[in-house]
């Protein structure tokens, strides 16, 4: 199992992603990683040689980069020769902490599409009240969906959760504004017809307002609306906590009772922290790419290499191709 | 001016309502209320009859009814009559804590809509973390909306805050998930074009991620989307309160302390409370048309009132009216 990692992608580039890389090949026996990015910084955190190779390359795509154009023309980026290992069959799979939209392009364009998936999905686990989290697709990876493809998500979200997850059922949900079947636009009213009819364990439409109760294992709704719904619970709790820090500053008395609190609030953060579930996968690949969190640490970079792990030895992507081609059929 | 409101619609009516109106009728000297439901019940709270009067029905529309059929069929409920009195020309707007698609229905169908004017839109006033908040619409009147849609939203979100909110050059936001010009779906590109040439003070695209900080006064997308981010921002609020109230309650050190910040923790609760701003108006109908939150107390019921009557004094609907005309030309 050979996992290629963008060394140069994150907030906390290459340190924090050589810490996460060594402690996983620690971790798993049959790992091998390959670090693609400056040679000398990565060499700073690097302390074993055993099971870690690195691909030395000056050249990075920043945040600030229009991603496909990024993509086409920065040929010797850190991201793009990560995803060329896969292309070229000398990686099983990648992952970066980088620009997301130069990673679904590099994902696209260099990795390559499974035969009869029209679109890829962006696939992060968003954190619930319970702990347990669920998949939520497509978050942005096309901004405009048929309904066809809400069907590919849900096919392509129940076969990960049944391998990576080991939920045998996956629950699959619609999100939607309504629960009753006729509620929504076109395209809900359309795919929800079509994940009735399919061979999956559907649910029914789920609500935006019950999403952090868990109402399914898998939610699928088209890029532009799951867009919107990441970026506004995190909005949300962002702006909440910023709220409840400015309530527990206010005074002398406030300060003291904060001051008791704060173990168990810096608990709560962790439960809405998205680096604690992993990255977002992108489905619909010839092979597992994955989007760390921009903010990993070494913690974070470890999970997602377990997760891109874990989808390669479970064959997802295979898996993947076959239901979609009987799906056709 | 009269304002005719369903004494019956919410979760705390006939009470609560008949209190706010009371209130309302005591601080505008202007003002007339006509309540609909029951006389009965609607006189065990009733205590002034000067500028006050009751038409009486048993008939109610519930929070369960389908909102076409039940607005069809229940012909004497209390919101079809209060929305009756306006299309007779008896009351020169309308008000409802009740069923919401109900009310947008007998808004459409009794009331009518504006000529010119294609979809109607629901805009409520969203909490901000400043206090001052934003209109967003449409959150759910129409699930789909084509580009001319989301222009004639912002032309009406505009003259609103304009004429009730006396902001003399309104903000106005297109919600897309980037900031770019470049961004997003096929409705919003197309939108965006149209809102950057129209006489408007239009600042581009605002991300949902942003919304709570206020980035506009006036926050225009398709009902699909809005709902969806309305009903993120609420179920995320909710949950973390829940999980707060939790962290506060799991030890004896810990509940001493939510002792303390008890009041802090209310008065953070309160500001992102929507029934603190008001109600949500339909706009693009012939008359003033507001939705009051289905949990309103006396206070909420005084507030849309206010705005009721705000909206009919300066002539929104007029405004409205004749600038898209214009627009047309």
């Amino acid at each position: 199992m050979k996992i290629a990692i963008d060394a140069m992608g994150g907030d906390n580039a290459p340190k924090e992603i050589v810490l996460g890389a060594m402690k996983a090949v620690e971790a798993f026996s049959d790992l091998q990683i390959i670090l693609v990015g400056d040679e000398n910084k990565i060499n700073e955190t690097l302390t074993r040689h055993d099971r870690i190779s690195v691909i030395h390359t000056t050249d990075v795509i920043l945040g600030t980069d229009e991603p496909v154009r990024a993509v086409r023309r920065k040929k010797n980026a850190s991201m793009v020769l990560a995803a060329q290992q896969v292309a070229d069959g000398l990686a099983d799979a990648c992952l970066s902490a980088g620009n997301t939209g130069a990673l679904m392009a590099s994902g696209l364009f260099i990795v390559g599409r499974i035969d009869g998936i029209d679109r890829p999905a962006l696939a992060p686990t968003l954190p619930t009240i319970g702990g347990e989290g669920f998949l939520l697709l497509d978050v942005g990876a096309n901004a405009d969906a048929k309904p066809e493809h809400l069907l590919q998500y849900a096919i392509m979200g129940s076969i990960y959760c049944q391998k990576v997850r080991g939920i045998t059922s996956p629950r699959i949900g619609l999100l939607n504004i309504g629960t009753e079947e006729k509620k929504g636009n076109e395209l809900t009213k359309h795919a929800f017809e079509l994940l009735k009819t399919a061979n999956l364990n559907f649910i029914g439409n789920v609500e935006a307002r019950d999403l952090l109760n868990g109402p399914a294992d898998v939610v699928v709704t088209d890029g532009f609306t799951g867009n919107m719904v990441l970026k506004t619970i995190e909005g949300t709790a962002l702006s909440m906590f910023k709220m409840l820090k400015t309530t527990l500053m206010s005074s002398f008395k406030t300060k003291l009772a904060a001051a008791v609190l704060k173990p168990n609030l810096m608990e709560l953060k962790n439960t809405l922290d998205y680096s604690e579930y992993g990255g977002a996968a992108l489905f619909g690949l010839k092979a597992p790419v994955i989007k760390a969190h921009g903010s990993s640490n070494a913690q974070a970079i470890f999970s997602a290499v377990r997760q891109t792990r874990e989808m390669a030895a479970n064959s997802v992507v295979s898996l993947i191709k076959q239901t979609i081609e009987e799906t056709k059929q």
